[in-house]
């Protein structure tokens, strides 16, 4: 199913360039992921992909000689970062667009000209050892959230309302894929979720400037859910309330705190040696 | 000693105006420390500083009612992240620049009109635990490095030539004062200085994905540098041969690397616990 589109006002075209605001993705229930690495990553991931799109040129060097078109990329670039025309599920839909209109949709300067159109649908959460963001707001600080959460190995991360957008492109790049591998909830009331948390037997750490040293810590339950608060203000009162732990990582030179999102993998790190 | 210069050709200004650049910085030997609490954080440190900036309508707040111009700020900011005229160094020259002259030196968009021009030279290199920076490139990630060894309580930083400069504005936003408080040091041959200090009793830890599990370590002395390499290469053939230990973190998901700054962030803290 390969469909060659040419206009930049295609109503298609028109609801993809949407996805690059919270607003479309919303509408459309979709999102972007851009480039070779994630696109072959949502591909390969259990969320639904709706479509394929690929520039004029990419589209002529995917389906064109492959050893011409794979030197061009390095080594150990070539096994798992590239699309494989031939490999697509035979029911998803490719669309090939000229490079204005490609553009058009990019989020990035120097597009790859290869992009997922991919199902908002998160998974569902299933575990015992969550992440929750507590309006952390900097889309650098909650994907590599996100990506450190994949690689301790934690089953998921809820997100409060007032998060940046897991979805928005520069969250979704600083995943560097991770966004199709960690499980995702998004309450609309993050602490009375906790307190849900709390009564199946969660233990609910609240890290805070005025916590109780982390290492010193005892009484964990084997479920827990650890939560980082917004970058300016911490973590807001009513989940302070909602927690069973407050803690605090030592600062031990004249730094009054640390980065949300170092703060968060030292503390996940140290929880999952458990 | 304060002075109002008018014209953004100056030869001060012009000088100072350099500054943003590596070559201006290095040619003058010094850096602009910008904002409030930056200013008053290199005039509470160790740093040489040279002269204080003020835009005009700074100046005459700061000179003028203290009881008005404090209760524009919120309540936790007023005693420390302010510049107290009164209590400036005597010797100290302040010079008070129109609206369009301090734009033209600012890095930021809306900058607060206060910058401590401060000179280069680092402080020398003193204790047992340290972190080297391979070639890290970021200023993200090279600003938050200094922060979380400041908070972590190392006893400084080694960057090779290769690293993103330190007293670039985007890093010295990043390191959120830390700048002023950690040791630096820049050899010109990295790994040669690592093997000096293998020479003289350290551990010479290089973190890399192909190590050996981190958590597992043995053999550590009590003296010790950690080595965190570039982005995207790791750290360089010429200190992956002059480590003592070659580590790395468990990955447990299906993420293949983390952030540099994050891992830095999780080896330090750990390491510190000892």
């Amino acid at each position: 199913m390969i469909e060659h589109l040419t206009s930049a006002k295609n109503p298609r075209v028109l609801a993809w360039r949407s996805l690059k605001e919270r607003k479309g993705r919303l509408a459309h229930e979709s999102f972007l992921a851009e480039g070779d690495r994630m696109a072959a990553e949502a591909l390969a991931s259990g969320f639904p992909v709706e479509a394929l799109l690929l520039r004029s040129d990419r589209f002529q060097e995917l389906s064109g000689s492959t050893a011409d078109s794979a030197s061009s990329l390095p080594q150990e670039e070539k096994t798992d970062q590239r699309i494989r025309l031939t490999e697509l599920p035979p029911e998803l839909p490719v669309f090939v667009l000229p490079d204005h209109v490609f553009a058009s949709l990019s989020d990035t300067r120097t597009p790859q000209g290869v992009a997922a159109v991919v199902s908002l649908r998160p998974r569902p959460l299933r575990g015992s050892r969550f992440i929750a963001l507590d309006g952390v707001q900097d889309p650098g600080n909650v994907g590599t959230i996100l990506r450190t959460a994949d690689a301790a190995g934690l089953d998921g991360v809820l997100l409060s309302p007032e998060c940046a957008d897991v979805f928005s492109p520069k969250v979704l790049r600083a995943t560097m894929g991770s966004i199709f591998r960690v499980s995702l909830d998004f309450p609309e009331d993050l602490a009375a979720r906790l307190i849900s948390l709390r009564e199946e037997g969660f233990s609910v750490l609240s890290s805070q400037l005025d916590g109780e040293p982390f290492y010193a810590r005892s009484g964990l339950s084997e479920k827990w859910v650890l939560v980082i608060g917004n970058e300016g203000n911490g973590v807001s009162p009513a989940v302070r309330a909602a927690a069973t732990h407050r803690l605090r990582l030592p600062m031990r030179g004249g730094a009054e705190s640390l980065n949300a999102a170092i703060a968060a993998g030292i503390m996940m790190y140290e929880l999952m040696k458990e």
